[in-house]
């Protein structure tokens, strides 16, 4: 019943978006199908696919995810401030046995794309904003042009070899100020949407020179990796997120933008970094 | 001795920028009168104070910290993705008894003023760029114009009500995506130099909508907070931090912005985000 609901509620956000450009619903809930349940040692965090965006790399990732695949495996590159990757030992027969997938960083628009602006003149792109809650970036020259998702914290990106179509099952997520110079050479195809604390948690393997080696005992293991919908009932947990597409979501923006508190008693640049503006969840169950 | 030598390091890196505006030497000794060592249950953090920028703010904290006045204090708000902020119960006797300070948050320059720029028209400022470690940003218009430390990850600014001069001994550090609107309107007056992963694994106080909200008696205490200089010898962290102000750190920025590495198969935009630029530390004992 549940994903049925999660449908309907895309389906009538997409009838306002195109109606009037924003959504009377604040908030939309995940579909099952594409939440992911990371169990950590430390804790749980849900992360949401975008299959709108990486179609193959969703579909790969939610197939090995549905496998068991990533069970036990290590996060064994955690650099701080840049990212935490995991994935099968480099060279084993799991990691070949993994089909390569072609990247899917970033899509052509035309004037007709919609999103939710959030700043002109960002430092690394003409435009940037959200969709479906990702933060965005884009170029648009007349009616042609290119957007793509960015690299802010809690996204999560299959890593590759030098070469551009070379991603299978290795992935990182952001954990450190947004590495936005891999935007476009890198497939990002996922968010944390909870539990990102757990995430900054996971023990670093990389010290800082003259510091000893983190044995790769130490390292942290993904407990397991459950699609939310293959999770037993009552243990779902179940997530909503502000829909970046609503009228209050673009209300707080705004209000974001001006910093009208007290508090600012001299007011900031109204401008926005988009990887520094959260979109809210809420734990339903 | 160790502190003459540190002394003898600074000075002679003053000649340099002066004579030929880079730094032969690519590593600095941090004095250890201005390192403070922060002992968390889950491990050490290493802060460098900036005196040459906040100088009563950290006579101030330095003090405190040499009183002990920090240590069991609880980091009672930190917000994943936000900051992590410490210090004594609000509006007990301990917290009254500090003297209100009056807000350094930025300082005049003129043309004469050297750093080290990353980056011209950035999101927030002017330019941006380093300065003995510290990123700062800054305006300058002709000979007139003004520079203040930037809100990066790691920094350690003191919190304050909602007049300007009203900080006093409670301090933040950032611990997400760089919040730089509230460059020019906080004090910085430190950054984490050694062990941030640490403060990342500090326990989140604020959850979020409809999860239980995390017990007082969960909240990361404090150990001790020691200046490093009032350390046994035997248990100090001796850190070496990259000279911004070299000419080999100068060289790492520009490869950094190029790119040149078969992994850019196609390249990103020469830009530089100055809070995305690691300043590297080693570990000399």
């Amino acid at each position: 019943m549940k994903k049925l609901v999660g449908k309907l509620v895309v389906f009538a956000s997409l009838i306002f978006v195109t109606a009037c450009g924003a959504n009377d619903k604040q908030w939309r809930q995940l579909s099952l199908e594409n939440t992911v349940l990371l169990t950590l040692p430390q804790g749980k965090v849900v992360i949401e696919l975008a299959p709108q965006f990486s179609p193959n790399h969703v579909r790969q990732f939610s197939e090995l995810v549905k496998q068991g695949f990533y069970d036990g495996t290590k996060f064994y590159r955690v650099i701080d401030g840049f990212v935490a990757q995991a994935g099968p030992k480099d060279g084993s027969e799991k990691d070949k046995s993994v089909p390569i997938l072609a990247m899917e960083s970033h899509w052509p628009i035309d004037d007709k794309w919609s999103f939710t602006k959030v700043q002109d003149n960002d430092l690394f792109a003409q435009q940037t904003g959200f969709k479906d809650g990702f933060a965005i970036a884009q170029h648009l020259d007349g009616t042609k042009g290119e957007a793509w998702l960015t690299h802010c914290p809690g996204v999560l990106a299959m890593a590759r070899e030098n070469k551009a179509d070379s991603a299978s099952s290795h992935f990182y997520v952001v954990i450190g100020q947004a590495p936005r110079y891999l935007d476009k050479i890198m497939t990002i195809f996922g968010r944390v949407v909870y539990g990102m604390q757990h995430v900054q948690a996971i023990q670093r393997t990389t010290s800082i020179e003259g510091e000893y080696a983190v044995d790769s005992r130490e390292h942290t293991s993904i407990v397991n990796m459950q699609l939310m919908a293959d999770v037993p009932k009552k243990d779902r947990i179940i997530i909503e997120v502000e829909d970046t597409q609503s009228a209050a979501f673009v209300e707080r923006l705004e209000k974001r933008r001006a910093r009208n508190g007290e508090f600012f008693y001299n007011k900031p640049p109204p401008v926005l970094d988009v990887c520094q503006v959260p979109i809210r969840s809420r734990l339903i169950k």
